[in-house]
């Protein structure tokens, strides 16, 4: 993890642009300016929440952008809130329809936060964040309490949110209960006296909901700041796992490595800004320099990030010996994966003529003798979403979609 | 109170009609007759719901139409439920901008129901009646039951109430938790395991609702009667004590008396329907008679529902003296009221001549001595919103609006 220095940026402007770096909104920048000059002052650390669903952590890079930004405002010396929205989660999803989101249990919940504390922890430093659940002041709330939480707002204002605007003019059903999300969500910003909530781009609605409600019980108005969606590795889809353009940050660190190092150069800036603490004016300097080198360092410091630098010299070194000192043959042919193959490893593989069959390919699979980027894979699925270099014994193919 | 022997009306079709009688809605006629077949048949009581403010009651003839509905259902065996809607006005008026609604305590509630109990208990057998409150379920409501419960609804079938529907076009904001009190109504139904729910006109969206939370809940969805809104004295607007246009229960036997003789031939066949026992073939039989003996015993009849028959005598012997056998001298002079005079009784009195000044109005006023339609009035303000007739001593006018 990178070591950020507070004495070396105690000017408000710089500490300003240290958290405004990769921010999609801010409001409002005075605000914050305002608040920072304060805390300096008094010694008073801002309270600085994000909020998580319950459920079963696996968290990828997209997900760091928020924590990262979450982690500028500790490395100045705030106070993180890492809100675990328990309350409804123990509801399921309440219209009954869909049986894959039954209730969770306190255990089940519990062990996610345990998940979740391991992984953000990465990125976080446990002495400045506070772990929440509101369920704390959600659960102990009477009809009436409700009653009151909703006088505040107006069907109209809550309806001003973008995707109920959509719905409600696509005829899309929106459920009542839905509309008491934001009101909830706010009003865990009032219970914890939050000075800012950040979150994704999505996010915003809910996030100035609770800048109302703060108001309305005499509070400063939260400040609200929302990170953008991490394009995935292809460089065009939001990073997600069911797009399968993801890096997951308790992939190994081979894998981590090699993904990395196959986004574009393009990407490669987008990366720097958004997953490390590195300032705008450092990326600017590095765009002098050549691509590729440039891209190692980007794919040590993520390894390093999420295991240690020591894995990032073994993925380094496993990644040069492999790639770049000829075991992947310098005339590697490339093939398209035809559309019927799917996300078929097996009809992949015949189709690349790696192996002589479908059989073939299914128990080379599970014997562990196929890699994809250097890494076994064991599964008979793979989605090929950037070129990937495949090697089933001694043959070597690039795949591309 | 009238008496209604249940033995002379056994079919269902009379049955039927007893309970139809002045209805504007009745969801649905076959389901209703099926339910009065099966209670015939198993001699289970319908649970037939009906829900009142807890505010102070001072009820008049208007809200009869609703309590005399209920009556209906008793004089045909079943039980009634008078649910009395505590848990929000233990809120107030949650916007908190409304001073003039500040929340209710346990206490102030109880006595209310204490106060309506003796006013509706005019009309309804105790016996067959059960007095709730819905704090019994709505106060050990969480969250997550408010979310499972809000669940049930979409925001589209909600904005569908005809009030919503209307704002909603014209701007005019609702606030969020306006939405929510449809669904703890239909929810009170569901715990009630209500057969009918009873309400104005103005409530039809409400109690439909209550047979979609019921069917959600696998019970048989409720029948919902409404009825009227009771046009007040004047034969046009909805009876109001605002409008000055209502007879209160609770007034002395004379003002009810004289207040009845002082409406239209063409309204009082439908207090006829709307606030008594009387079938549609009796009412009908009573317009081939003079009317003005028809009205009169319309005024008995409700006299002795609210006071006694003893009353009933006393109020139209009362009346025969001081109206019908000259004490209001023949030749009485009709005045308009002037404009500027507004409803102050002592300005009213001078542009009749009845006093010579303000000053003198006032201290007659106070001491008693004037009176109209025959009973002593001592307020500064009265609304002439019918024709009235005023003494001041000795002197005589009928002054009209």
């Amino acid at each position: 993890m990178e070591k950020v220095s507070i004495e070396e940026m105690v000017s408000i402007d710089e500490q300003l642009a240290y958290l405004k770096k990769g921010l999609a909104d801010l409001i409002q920048e005075d605000d914050l300016r305002e608040r920072l000059i304060q805390a300096g002052k008094s010694g008073r650390q801002l309270r600085v929440k994000a909020g998580f669903d319950p459920t079963a952590p696996d968290l990828h890079l997209g997900h760091t952008v928020l924590l990262r930004k979450m982690k500028h405002f500790q490395d100045l010396g705030h106070r993180v809130i890492f809100l675990i929205g328990d309350n409804t989660g123990l509801i399921g999803d309440p219209t009954g329809r869909n049986t894959t989101r039954p209730p969770m249990t306190r255990e089940e919940i519990d062990r996610n936060a345990e998940t979740y504390k391991t992984q953000v922890f990465k990125i976080l430093d446990p002495a400045k964040t506070e772990v929440r659940f509101n369920s704390e002041w959600l659960e102990p709330l009477r009809f009436a309490d409700i009653i009151r939480l909703c006088s505040k707002y107006t069907v109209a204002q809550i309806m001003e949110r973008d995707d109920f605007t959509k719905r409600h003019k696509e005829g899309i059903p929106i459920s009542m209960h839905e509309l008491l999300y934001p009101l909830a969500q706010g009003y865990d910003s009032v219970m914890l006296e939050c000075d800012v909530e950040m979150g994704g781009t999505d996010q915003r609605f809910n996030l100035l909901v609770g800048r109302e409600l703060q108001r309305d019980a005499g509070q400063a108005p939260q400040i609200v700041a929302t990170v953008p969606l991490l394009e995935g590795t292809d460089g065009v889809d939001k990073m997600s796992k069911s797009k399968g353009n993801y890096i997951g940050i308790t992939e190994p660190p081979k894998v981590i490595f090699r993904k990395v190092m196959g986004i574009s150069d393009t990407l490669m800036w987008r990366y720097w800004e958004l997953l490390t603490d590195k300032s705008i004016a450092e990326i600017a300097a590095m765009k002098t320099e050549d691509p590729m080198p440039v891209k190692m360092r980007l794919a040590r410091q993520i390894v390093a990030d999420f295991h240690s630098p020591a894995a990032a010299d073994q993925a380094q070194a496993d990644f040069d010996r492999e790639v770049r000192e000829g075991r992947e043959p310098d005339d590697i042919e490339t093939v398209t994966v035809p559309p019927e193959a799917g996300t078929s490893l097996p009809k992949i593989l015949v189709a690349a003529s790696l192996v002589d069959s479908r059989t073939d390919a299914e128990r080379k699979i599970k014997a562990g003798a196929v890699e994809i980027d250097g890494v076994k894979h064991t599964e008979f699925s793979l989605s090929v979403t950037r070129p990937m270099v495949v090697r089933v014994g001694k043959k070597w193919k690039r795949i591309v979609p």
